[in-house]
């Protein structure tokens, strides 16, 4: 069985994705910086099929070479500097992070001085592993919500083409996603922005789960 | 009747706005820099329907409360003094544009100090105008192939209510397309990088009509 370890795994976004790959079969490693509190957390999810297991950040990324950075875009850096020593030669990180702020009710991007959350993330990363951004733009209250298909496109950029495989692969093993290989890690710039693009969506027409599906592709 | 003015629109991106509101019903000027040129090179359409007139940018600006710009980024500055002076009172300016380059074939957004090129525009015109973003992702490729249906969203942004509701009547005139309102014009930023994202779509996969549908509206 595969493993994906997913760091963060017990906010909103990181437990549909630890269920939802759960469901799809692979071994799911919880990463946490409280790994009691974590299990408690996730023994009263609801629906959990499969296998989900926690342990500590760094074990976490001892035990896969997926791992999933699936935490608040203004704590990545502690959490990549604590990691950085003990990432897997040739590990594949998955930056689901979007870098907005939601300050006074307002939503705004934040300057990131690398372009995107995705190439500060490989900017902090040792050379001998991949990055990948994606899973940016499915809204985290759906992801959460089990139950229900997904039903939109996802969009995949990565510093190589075996990262950007690896996540479509990924991607596909959702039920209703389906990858679109957008290329190379600066896209995220774009991607990060149908983020926000969804939140306008979702806060104008009063909704929760605005998200996109690309039209033309064949 | 009512009256479009794009101005630009002999580009292949403004005929199909023009050949497409002209099918709709509206009464459409094409303005542009060389009339008699422009004259010659709408007479050569294919499949034009209802009426299409052509002025020069002036003439055409002094006719109409509806004024698109649909010019290529770099050129809008000139193209905005030279009407400055001629907008009627109340008109709304919809701003078309996306500020990339294709410079040595690759794409790049060009860095915008407004933030975006509709909030670029709003800057260079006088405050008795609206300014709405629009039409923005729908590929121009698509745009000029009167025939087929757009099938997609565009995305729409303003400066105030009305004008978001004037440029929203005006998508939902065009078969196929469903306007979704993303609120203030500083939301036209991430629009742009929407269509960065289309382009980048279409050469990955070597395609010529990416466009998007938001999935979760009612």
């Amino acid at each position: 069985m595969r493993s994906i370890a997913i760091l963060g795994g017990t906010g909103q976004q990181g437990r549909g994705l630890a269920q939802r790959f759960a469901a799809a079969g692979m071994r799911v490693i919880v990463g946490s910086r409280d790994p009691d509190r974590a299990r408690d957390t996730i023994a009263a999810w609801a629906e959990t099929r499969g296998s989900v297991a926690v342990a500590d950040n760094l074990t976490a990324v001892t035990q896969s070479t997926v791992i999933v950075l699936a935490v608040p875009f203004p704590t990545v850096d502690a959490l990549l500097s604590e990691v950085h020593d003990r990432l897997q030669d040739g590990a594949t990180v998955i930056d689901v992070t979007v870098p907005v702020t939601f300050a006074g009710g307002k939503m705004t991007m934040l300057d990131v001085a690398e372009g995107s959350a995705a190439e500060h993330v490989r900017a902090r990363l040792p050379q001998h592993v991949h990055v990948a951004g994606t899973f940016k733009t499915i809204p985290a209250h759906l992801l959460g919500d089990v139950r229900v298909s997904l039903d939109c496109d996802e969009f995949v950029c990565a510093d190589s083409e075996e990262a950007r495989a690896q996540a479509s692969a990924l991607i596909d093993l959702l039920p209703g996603l389906r990858a679109v290989n957008v290329g190379p890690l600066a896209r995220a710039r774009h991607v990060e922005h149908l983020t926000a693009l969804a939140i306008a969506v979702n806060r104008r027409h009063k909704i929760h789960d605005a998200r996109f599906r690309v039209v033309g592709l064949p």
